[in-house]
Parts: structure tokens; sequence; C-alpha cells
């Protein structure tokens, strides 16, 4: 990973007036603050050297939307995500040659999700960020996934807001509102954070603020993501350190 | 306030099994981890001297657990504590000479329930707790009040569980039977520590383990409270040192 100076705070006099009234930054954290995809990878290298670790990633997390689409449309009741990683796992397991694994197997895998590493600079930058504004994690995990992925990454969230908060996975408005409901401010008052666009345009549709952080590798090395600027976020940040020297922290 | 020299850990291994067992702790925050009254009073001596702080403190707080109570029994739809805490200011301020405080002087000082002080050993012994078990708070107040005190007051929670979370106040049992859900743990792996038996009872009720924590001056020094042992809890603690030392911390 390239290596990128810490670079300072902006002038926070100067900065833009949207960016002057934020008080809570909220936080994407699959792929935007914690890197799933290299994290499993190395989990797979170690416990079951003989499986494509990439394409056994690539796979749980395909089912990811698909599962969460059933519970946003009402098809089926609430369900944590920790079930719905498990269910996901269950049906990939035998492509991958390990339908065998029994249910400490499985369970214990499963919770490869609380046991995301980081990326290099978010501890620190969320830290940062910290000294002057709430900084929030905003996650279709649910609060035990967070709680503790914080506890193994060492993420100094003022708060963990997950969409068993609310009930509601991301993209729905009501996990973006409810940020702004339960800490008491204006919509305008909350910036989102995350590497992905739609999760950044649902939010400003609910008057977020967003900034986009580029997370070239969230799918691999192997296969670089397009981080590109698009029209509409707020800021475009390389990374959370380059975020909170952006919001003047 | 009497010194207490830092109690050295118990060894784990000698724990008792129902102790050995538990994986979160919890803790009440009102009183047990800060010091509302005496908050309250130094707030009152700064801003408005000459009212008697003491009894602002005792008055505001006595119309707590009534206006819950509404809440509780279902006669009024789920409201948070910031709402409660404000409706039993407006109440009241005439009481107290104040009734001439303006919006804006009504809605901070509301929020000196998001300022309040830890008790002096509240953030070391919950940071010596966090190094081996999950740490929360289960407190009635709501998410953005205890977000804006663990700031305040340097609490390091891994994760901060509201009645807001579960739509409940204390003591009704889905608060303690939440703590258990989200994190999905039985019950008998989550310890409350509290000031408050009627909470540890309703705790226990519900299958969690308990531990007292004497606050003898939650109501000031001039009106000490009785902490004698009562039966039933899994352990009396001086304070939250000793409940870290007693869990082998």
């Amino acid at each position: 990973m390239p290596q990128h100076p810490e670079p300072p705070p902006r002038d926070r006099a100067a900065l833009p007036p949207a960016l002057a009234d934020v008080q809570v930054v909220v936080f994407d954290v699959f792929g935007t603050v914690v890197d799933w995809h290299g994290s499993i990878v190395r989990e797979m290298a170690v416990r079951w050297p003989q499986v494509d670790g990439h394409a056994f990633a690539l796979a749980w997390r395909a089912g990811y939307q698909p599962a969460m689409e059933r519970v946003r449309n009402g098809s089926r009741p609430w369900t944590v995500l920790d079930t719905l990683h498990r269910e996901v796992l269950d049906e990939i397991l035998p492509r991958f040659g390990l339908g065998h694994l029994d249910e400490a197997e499985r369970a214990h895998l499963n919770r490869v999700w609380h046991r995301l590493d980081a990326w290099p600079d978010s501890a620190a930058g969320l830290q940062r960020l910290r000294q002057r504004l709430v900084v929030g994690a905003l996650s279709n995990g649910n609060i035990g996934l967070l709680t503790r992925m914080a506890k193994h990454a060492g993420l100094p969230w003022d708060c963990v807001l997950s969409a068993e908060v609310f009930h509601a996975y991301k993209p729905l408005p009501a996990a973006y509102l409810g940020v702004a409901r339960v800490l008491d401010v204006p919509p305008a008052a909350v910036l989102l954070a995350a590497a992905h666009h739609d999760d950044l345009a649902a939010a400003r549709a609910c008057g977020l603020r967003t900034a986009y952080i580029e997370r070239s590798f969230e799918y691999g090395v192997a296969q670089p993501k397009d981080v590109s600027p698009q029209p509409g976020n707020d800021l475009h940040c390389h990374d959370i350190a380059a975020l909170a020297a952006a919001l003047g922290c």
C-alpha cells in the first residue's frame, strides 16, 4: 500500500458551511473501516490453505445483499446479520469442499466477521476525528458483531449504531435518519463516510453530508476497485486521515 | 472520599463458576458510574448560586421513575429520557424561582445529564475490565445522552446499550434479556453492576449475575445512602476497581 504522509488539518474557520455544520461522522464499516476481504483470505490461508480464499471471500460477500434484501422488502422478519452470514456460509461451504465442517467449526468461522482487521489508517483516523466530533459506526452488522470487532481492531467509536438499532438495513432511509434522530441533530449535521457510492447516495437523499473513502483494495490487490470521484459527495478522501484533515481535525 | 488502594486481581482460575462464566459486564450508569447529584449541584452553583442545588437535583431526579413508569405501563408511547427529563425540568423550574428561563437556557440545562462527571474510579475501572471482558452501559438514558456523556466523562465503553435500543425501560425484563440477545450470550454470562438493589433484583430474575457497587454519596455527602450488603448478589464491591479485581481483571 502506498505511504501517504499524515495530512495536516484544514483550518476550521475556512471550512465551507456544509462541512462546518457537521457534528457527527458515521462510518460504513465493512470495506470502509475494516478489510473484510483480506481478513477472510488470511483466516482461510491459515485454517484451510487448500481453499481459494479470494473466491471464498467473494462468494460469501456475494450472498450479503440478496439476504438483506429479503429483510428490507419485508418478505422475512427482522433478522440480524450474524444469522444471514451463517445462512450464506452454510450454502457456500460445500462448493469449496468444506461441507464436512461441524457446528462448532461453522460457528467459529462465521465469527470471522467479528475478527476483521482494520485498514492501517482507521484507528488513528477515528481517534483524530473524535477530538472534535462524535464518531460512530453506521453498519448493517449487528450490535454484537460490531462490539467485538471494535475490541479486536481497536476502533475507538463514540457510539456503535447498527441496522439492528433501527431494524432497518441500509440503504433504507430509516437507518440514516435514525442517526440524526437518536443523536438529536439535523440530518445535515451528520456526515456519512463510506467506500460505496450507493450507500452515500442513499444518505444524501436523506439530507446527510457524504464523504467517499477510497479503498482500492476492498476486493484484494488482484482486483483493484475503481475509486474515481463521482459527483454529489461533499468530500472525496484517500483515507480516514485525509477525511479528518478535510474536516479540520 | 476515602482513598482505597488499587486492589490486586483475584486469580481467575480460582473464580467461582458463576463468575468464571461471565463474558459481559453491563453497568447501570446514573449513580453507579456517574455522579448525577454532584454534577447537577456543581452546575447550579456556577449558574444559579441562589438556588439550593441539592434540593433541585433531588426534585429533578424524583420525577424520573414516575415519568418512566407511564412509558413502562403503556399509558404513553415510547419516549426517550431527554424528553422525560425536560418535562420534569419544566415542571420544577418555577418552584426554584427559575420559571423565567427561556428555551435555549432550558435546553442547555436539560443537557446537564449529558455532561455528568464520573466517579473518580469509573474510567480506570472500566478500562481494567475491558482488557478481559466486554464492558457496556445498560442505562435508561437515551443513546445520544450516553454517547455524549461517555465523551465528556471519558468512559471507555465497548458498547452503549440503552433502553432506547430495546424500547424498554429497566426494570422491564426486555432490557436485561436484550443485552444477552444482542451480544449472543446466555443471560448467566452477563453481569449487571449497579448501585441500586431493585435494578439488580430485576436482572437476577432474568438470570443475570449481579454486583452491587457502593455509592454512599449518590445523594450527596450530606445524605449518605445505606450501602450495606443485601442477600442475592454475586458480588458486593466498594467501587469499580474492586469489581475488576473480583472478576480477575
